[in-house]
Formats: structure tokens, C-alpha cells, sequence
């Protein structure tokens, strides 16, 4: 039985809270949050306790951490974690900047802890499907990666003040899938060029973000990937990519709540995609925790670490300096 | 906290005894099996007891039993569970015979008790919105339905000795399907034929089976409903009805592990459908559960009755009648 | 060079006609209609010119005649054609009657002339790939064929009353597609069990007639087929059939006008069907065309007959009578 | 009646003529062609008779010429045409150099012919309704538009090497496209980037070119529009685009040569897209020469223009250069 304690009791922190809470051979024990409030009635739900970050640092029972509070306090929790000898799972992103990531990841290697990060596409049934027959040469070699990433709406400006901006905050996501999908055979990014604009409310600008943007990298083997992102899609969260290979290609579509086919006078109609990530991303969140503890439990390879992370966080930082000036970046 | 013992510990048993143990507010207490082994293992991987249905209907802090066990113990599980007060989720059908059904629900509202039947398609996310905007008066007047409810592949003989036939042991969800969908404000079937052959397996003609029915019903109302059964479909378990409204068609059509769609110099190609019901119907599971014990809780209307299953039953009879003569059958 | 005359400017007659126009090696030589103006204006907008039945089946240098005119005068037209020696391309039905049928059939033969009667469907593109495939075996044996056949709207009464019933009128197709889908190894329907309401418009009960309707046959080889047809579907014209076989199920959907799919708050939005026959056959109308054309030249094998005609015809009157009964018939 | 001749007997000279000789109204009076052999051939199957351009250009009959002959020959034929007083249809591209395409501009202009190019997807009909939707603010303002082209293999080396690069041969109609949905209010191009790469046969690599391209441009009022490209499809003929708007999204997906799906126990497969340029765009070819001719006797407004083809080349210019410095290029 592992033992493990959440830390931060928001959406994300529930989410990872539950599903924890459901696994065979997982004991959630604790909760910490600063909201006393949030942190018991979160506790309660699932039979845990509340506690606070030192307790459970310096508790001997605790195998691991989740780590879902704010972006600002991830690279201070994993350092403190990892010295603390604790297993971690970590939201992405590591840390808005890449040098405090990069120290995150010298961190848990010197504690000989296991740090993985919550890029949970890679967990997502069918996304993952793509990316199995991709590696199992079902479309012959890889040559290019169209990614379309649109939010349902763009958050509060409060939000976007602290976020590190669209590339790091949104395209973060897309940034991992164009290296898991496109660079899974070690090749790199070489060349990226990102346009963006502000189209949706000029609140964004004055924030000195973007709402609408368009990024192309060219790898080492000459691959090309393009993601195209706007935080507002007025028909709900679209997650879609397809990867064309020398001998097909793979797309991986919108999901929807329900299969239903209306036709009327006016037309055919369908669902809308699934509201928003929580929704969207539903068995990809179990299906990540699970792959956690059971990688600690086997001792094999995690899917994701705080490398990848740092990784994304780089191509973050890159996109978001093209676009300011308008001009490619070499990497 | 409700408490609960599942009887019968196969197949169905290990889905139904495992969203239990995940239900908030519910504790599931015992597993009776007369494997002693199957009834141990998910016993332990769910933390209850083994135990004896004697025993679960002695014991004062059980409220309710889930019948999981074979057709013929049903309607005998049914009497004795309703008679020490336990409330009651039995899976289809109460009983092959109607006669033995009907005594089954008298003896349920002898003893004030509620005994919801697994008719799970009712509780399926898809065909649960079409019903629904039916309701809603989405698409007008219903007027015509067609299920289309094909298996993957033909059971054992053995299995179809015991089964009553496949209109009672297979189209028994989709008579309730037709009675759910097209009797909802109070029609009932006024006349039925049904045409039955055997295209798989001569086993089955031996046995006085048949593996391909077609099945046409005209409610009072003069609504027309077709369904169409085989037990062999080579791509999987097809699961799908459509209703005509005199304003629109609602369909609810397949559902597919994933939503990879892989083009290459063959064609365009997704998935099958889920393999078989557990799958398919995997969401269904939860949620009917989930209803048995809410309603438990609020006191308010089951979904699925003794009386449903009785219905259902009475249609399996009569086109069991009407392929065996060739002729139709009044209702 | 074939020369050819057209008998009837209506709906049909202008669509036969332009496609026959636009055929290399045609010639389309006269227009004859009851009406002046309506010949005068279809002759003139094809550079053909005005004539009357008789002088066309007089005119030596005429090889055949398309047969547009209303369905009462069938069979009178393809006796006196014949006996002039034209080949014969005839709109569906032969005629309402049987017998009558029959003895076009026979004056046909005697005549040694081609007449191909105009089941469009077996020209569809679409339907003709599932044919094909079929035949190639590509999913074994066929065991079952679900067709749904619904109009956008039922005609005038006027035009009811002198149809034949919804059986002769509408379902002659689909009854033609399925002696061409499940009886092209020279299966044949065994059993035949129609039921029928009037669910859009009391003055079609009036009539005697039916506006929606489910029949199910049964072959010799046990093979089953379900057809559902209403006069009125509110999105369109509803044109689809499955064939279910041994190895896998082809099916065939309906076609829209355009291909744009909209998302928006209110869902995701495609196009309706093609509005009515004349748009959702349009190739099958130029490629049957055609194929007589094609077929008279090259001295092959006709792919529709009067005698695929009468037997179309035959299973029709025996749908009437077992709608009228409520009891099946055995053919 | 419009006289019309066609200059070029290929491929696409082939199917304008065939089009132009089904339009009524227009009389298709010749053929020239360098061979005599393929000019022969064209006009006797269409009843036109073999010509010289000069005889042509000399023929006071002429109303209209369609030229399509090789590219190197287009900006020549315009000039002579327009001066010859001849209205003119010409294929893609006006020229491979911008000036003189521009300087076909000021000729057709000071003649005071009509002068259209030949950019059939704007005739397509599922484009044009998403186009037509767009304008009618169905989805509010346009934001982005994603375009996928990809041709179903490369054309030979020799081709290629005076083609003018991917840019100018393969992506102008998807530059056109670019300008004709994103900048239908009057919003122009303001930066271009490209990248490109040689993925699928190094032959192409060493004449200069490349066969997978990805496109961004911003416009003046900030719109996104991402272009993705192929030589190399293995799956056949992708040509897709999608339009995000405030208030939802277009999509215009590939058409197949059926619709026919089959099911089976490797999967669910449907077509692949329509295998070419020539069946792809078939309506398209249609639509724009009747277009020609309706726009000639109406004297309406055509919808593509000689300066169409300059904006275009010269997007294709600026791309050219940026995939080949590695720089965007402001415009």
C-alpha cells in the first residue's frame, strides 16, 4: 500500500484527489491546502485527513506527493519533496522559468526520487492509440504533426497576468505532444516561428498576451509541425491532431458527451465536443495517476518527467520570444 | 450508509459488486457465490466478506441485495430477499416464465420493498439523451423505431439450452428498449410478428433456436417498430436504434474504443465497435447502480420495475409464439 | 448512332431526356407529350423536335423510346413499341397490374426488342459498390438487408389515388433492391408479413392507403430482410440500406448536397439529405441511361428486366394484401 | 451563342472542352493543339473542328478563348488574345513571374476583354457554401483559416524543374484560397513564413525544391492562416480547409468516390478521397467555365480575376523567398 498526501485542493487538485483515492493499492492520507475550508470538505469526500505541507514532508508514512497547487509554488514543492525522500506527480508546468525547472530536475535526481509531470494527453486513450501505431511503423516515418488546440473561452485577466502568457501557459500541452508525437525517436526541434494576435478582447494585449496564434517547428530530420491555438472556440474545447507518415496518416478527433444524432428541418446535428479539459481529458487523468503508481510499484519507466518539462518549457520560452519579435528562433 | 451483498460473483457479478464498492454512501458488505474461490477473490479485491445467502437475508444491516447470479435462481432470490425486506437489484430477466415473474413482483409489493431490473440500456449516457429529446418533444410525434442489436458471436450450446430462446434471453432488452422509447406515454404493443432464421450454426436449429430474428411491432397508437437481431456480427457488438418523430430522427449509433481515424492506400479506417456488452455498456453499469441507490436514498421513482421486466417478458413470449408459427400474434 | 424518342415531358421525362441529349452516340431525335407546350419547351432547350407516338413508332430511322408518361399507360406503350420493333426503356412500374406486366414481358419477347425498366438505385454509385461487393464476396454470405426507404413528404391525394398504394408506388424499389441485393444468387422471398399505419394524414386512411410502413421477408435460404418507409421525413429524403454478411455489414448512407460542417454553441451541423429523387439519383439517372444505351450497342446483358418488373411488382401486391390482412403471405 | 476555341489538348484542356461543349448556349469551334494528333482527337469526340492559334485569334466568329497550355505559354496567348479582342479563361498560373503577369493585367484591361483564372475551388460546391456562409456572418468575424493540400504523390523531375517550385505550382491555389476566405472584407496579407523540407525523394531536393511546406501568414487585421503541405499522400487526393470564426467554425472536408462503409473484423473502412485534382474538383470544372460564359452574357462581375492571379503569384513569391532564407517576409 502506497501512501500518498494531495497538495491543493482547487479543480485540478480534486480531480487527481478522486481518482487517487479510487486506486487498489493507493491510501490517499492528506490533504493540505491554504483554504482550511477547501482542504476539509475535500478530506471528508474521500475519507482522508487535512494536514499541512511540513507534516506531511516529515511524515514517514507518506510514499508521495501530488502536487496541484499553483504554478508559482511547483518548484519550491518538488525541492522539498524531493529532499524529503517523496515520490512526486506534478502539474505541468514545472516552473514558468526554465532555469528553476532545470534545478527542479538536478532536485530529484540527487534524491533518486521518481518526479513525474502531468502532461496528461500522453495518457489519453485515444491520443495514445495514434501514438502507438505511429511508433509501431503503421504509417511508415513521420513527416508532419497539424496540432489545433482551442480553449472554450479565455480565463479571467486576473489569470493571464501570472500564467507566463498563451505559449507557456496554454501551448505548453502542444508543445509536448509535438514532442512526443514527432520527436519520439530522438529527433528535436531545429527551427520554430510563431505568429499571434489578439482577437478576441483587448485586455489580452494590454496584458502584452495573445489569444490567437500560429507556431511551426522544423526538426532536425526536417519534419514540420504546426499548431494553431485560440483561447476562444464558441463551440466548446477542440483537441484535435493528425500526423501524416510516408505511408498514411492518423487523426485523433473531438470527443462528445453523448453519440446522438439529431435530424431535422434545420440539418444533422451532433454533440458539441466535451466542454472543457476536466471533462475532455477524464480518463486520461485516471489513466495518468494509475500509470504513476504503478510505475513506482514496478520500478519501470515513467512516461513523463520533469525532463519533458523542462523540454516543453524551452519551446515555450522560444515561441513566446518569435512572436515578440517576429522573427524564428534556431534551437 | 446503505449496506449490500452482491449474490453471484461471474461476469456480471464482478461489474456490479465493483461500482458498487466505489458508490459513495454505500457499503458493500458480502459476496455469496457457490464457487467458493470465485466468490473469495472478489470478496478480497474489494475488501468485503465471504458469506452465505442465508446469512445476507438473517442479517439485520444489509438493505439491499444484488442478484447476480443465473436466470433460474432469480425469481426465487427475488421472493426470499423481498420477504426478509431486503431492497432488490436483480439483473434481467425476473424469470423465463411470466406466470413465476408476475409472482415475483407481487411478492416485491407484498413486502414494500423495491426491486429495480438491470435493464441497462436504459442508463447508456447516448440512448438515455435520445429518450429524452423524445420527451422533450425534440423531433414531434414518435412513429417509427428501428433497433438493430447484433452480438459478436453465438454463445455456447450449452448456454442456449438454458436461455429460453433468443427472444427471451437476447431481444428481451430490446423489446424493453421498444417499450421504453415508444410506449413512453402509455402505448403498448397491439400486434407483433416475428420471422426468425438460422444462417450461423446448425447447433442452434437443433437446439429449436434461431441465431437472425427480425421483429415487427404495431403499438395501439399504429406506431411501427422493426428490430433486426443476429447473434454473429463479424465486426463486433452493433448496438444501435433510431426513432422517426414526425418532425426528425434521433440515432444513436456505435461507440468505439478509441477515435483514431487512420487513412492509407486501402481506405479510411476506425474503430469497431466495443467488443461486447461489458464494454459497450461499461458507463450503463455505473450509472444504473448508481440510480438503484440514489432513488433508495430519496424515495423517489426507479427507472426499471418488476413490471418492466414483466412487459418485456410477455413480448419475448409472444414472438418466441409468433416465429415458432409463422403467424402473428394480438397483443 | 442511335436514335431515340422520349414519350412524356414531365419530372422525369426532362431528366431521361437531357441525359439522353448529352449521351455520345445518341440522337435524341422526338418529344411526345399530351401537352404542346411541354414538349415544345423540352424539344426546344435539346434541339430535338415535336412528334406524336404514332409517327414515332412509324419513323423507321427511331431505335428506341424512353417510356416517361404516367404509369397507367405502360404497358399499352410497351405493347405498341414492341410490335413496332423499338427498344424499350420504361420508368418504373410496368404496371400495376400483374398480369398486365406479364404480358409485356411477353410481347417484349416475342417482339425480340430490349426493354429495361428504370430501377434507378441499381445505378447509384454507391449502392452499386455494396452490390459489388457483395457479389465479390467481400463479406461472405449475405444474411440480412435493412433498408429504409422515407420521403420527404406524401404527394397530393389526387396523385394517391390512382398510385396503387404506398406498396406499388414507393416500396416497388425497395422490393427491387432487395431481389438485387439478397437474391442475386437466384434466392427468392419465401415469406412476406407487411404492417402498416397512417400516421401524417387521416385523408391517406381515407384512401385506403398507408403512410408508414415495416415489412419483413423471409427467402428460401432463410435470409432476412426489414424495409421501414414513410411518406414523410422531416429531414429529407432518407435513402439507406445494410447488408449484413457472414464476414462483415456494408452500408450505404444518404448523400447531402454539400460537405460543410459548422460548430457553434448550438452543436455540430452537416447538411440534410439530398431534398428528393431527382437530386439523390442524379448519376444513377445518367449512368442507367447509359447502360442501355451502352447495352444496346455492345449487345450484353440488360441489368434490368420487365421480368425484374413483374417480380417487383408481384412482391408488392402481396405486401398490399398481407397489410390488408394483417396475416403473412407465402409466396 | 458564344464561339468559343480551346487552346491545349491535355489533361485539363481535355476537361474544359468537354464542359464547354455540354453548355448551351456555347458553340466549341476549335481545337489547337502542337499535336495535331491530340488536337484531332479532342475535336472529333466533341464535333469541333482543328485549328491554329493564329486562325483563331484571326477568326471574327471567336468570342472566347480557354487557354489551357502549358504555363510558359499563358502570359503570350493573353496578350495576343486580348489585343485579338477574344474574352479569355486561363488555367493557373497567369504567369510564373510577376511582372509579367502583371503586365497581362494592363493588356486584358486596356483591350477591355474579360480575363478569368482558373481557380476552381472557389467553384467547388462545398467550399463556395462555406465561403457564402462565412460572408453571411454564420460564424461571425474570421480569425483563422487552416488549410491542408496534399497531392496523392509528386509529379516526375521533369515537371518539377519548370514548375517554378511547390510555391508557385501547388500552393497557389491555396494561397488564392487564403485570399479569397480570409480576406473576402478587404484585409490583405501583412507577414508571411515559410518552412519547407524534402521528405518523400531527394531528387526534388536537388533541383531546389521541396515536397512538404508549412505556411503561416498574419494579416493586416490580425487574422492566422496556417497552410500545410504535401506532395506525398499516401492515403490519396487531402484537400481540406477550416475557418474559425467569433461565433463558430467551417469545415470542408475531402469527398470520396462512394459512400459506401464496411465493417468487418479488421475495422470500420470508408474511401479514400477522390483520387485527383481532375476528380476532386469535377462540379468545380462544371461550375467555373458555365460561370464564364453566364458572367460573358450578363455582364456581371467574374469572380476570379487577372489580378487574382498577380496577388497570388506574389504570395507565392514572398513564400519562396522565406523558405528559402529561413526569414519571414513583410508585405
Amino acid at each position: 500500500m502506497k501512501h500518498v498526501a494531495v497538495f491543493g485542493a482547487g479543480r485540478i487538485g480534486r480531480i487527481h484527489a478522486s481518482n487517487l483515492a479510487a486506486l487498489p493499492g493507493v491510501q490517499l492520507d492528506a490533504i493540505c491546502d491554504p483554504s482550511a475550508e477547501a482542504a476539509s470538505d475535500l478530506a471528508q469526500s474521500l475519507g482522508a485527513k487535512v494536514s499541512t505541507i511540513e507534516a506531511v514532508l516529515a511524515d514517514k508514512q507518506i510514499d508521495a506527493v501530488a502536487i496541484c497547487s499553483p504554478t508559482v509554488t511547483h518548484s519550491d514543492l518538488i525541492t522539498r519533496a524531493a529532499a524529503a525522500g517523496k515520490h512526486i506527480f506534478c502539474e505541468k508546468p514545472v516552473d514558468l522559468s526554465v532555469p528553476r525547472a532545470q534545478a527542479c530536475a538536478e532536485a530529484v535526481k540527487a534524491a533518486g526520487v521518481a518526479c513525474m509531470i502531468g502532461f496528461q494527453r500522453r495518457f489519453d486513450p485515444t491520443f495514445n492509440e495514434a501514438s502507438r501505431r505511429l511508433a509501431a511503423g503503421d504509417i511508415g516515418n513521420a513527416e508532419m504533426l497539424i496540432i489545433t488546440s482551442r480553449d472554450p473561452g479565455a480565463p479571467p485577466a486576473e489569470y493571464i497576468k501570472g500564467s507566463g502568457g498563451i505559449f507557456r501557459d496554454m501551448l505548453i500541452h502542444d508543445l509536448d505532444v509535438f514532442r512526443w508525437i514527432l520527436c519520439a525517436d530522438g529527433d528535436e526541434a531545429a527551427w520554430l516561428s510563431a505568429a499571434g494576435s489578439v482577437l478576441t478582447d483587448p485586455a489580452i494585449a494590454d496584458l502584452g498576451d495573445y489569444d490567437s496564434t500560429a507556431v511551426t517547428i522544423r526538426t532536425r530530420k526536417g519534419r514540420l509541425c504546426q499548431i494553431n491555438t485560440s483561447r476562444r472556440a464558441a463551440y466548446g474545447y477542440d483537441q484535435r491532431f493528425e500526423v501524416l507518415g510516408s505511408k498514411g496518416l492518423l487523426q485523433c478527433g473531438n470527443q462528445t458527451p453523448t453519440g446522438v444524432v439529431q435530424s431535422d428541418a434545420s440539418g444533422v446535428h451532433s454533440d458539441k465536443p466535451e466542454a472543457f479539459f476536466l471533462q475532455r481529458y477524464a480518463a486520461a487523468y485516471r489513466l495518468e495517476i494509475e500509470h504513476f503508481f504503478e510505475t513506482l510499484q514496478s520500478g519501470g519507466v515513467f512516461r513523463t518527467t520533469v525532463a519533458d518539462g523542462v523540454a516543453a518549457q524551452k519551446l515555450a520560452d522560444a515561441a513566446t520570444q518569435s512572436c515578440q519579435s517576429g522573427q524564428p528562433v534556431a534551437l
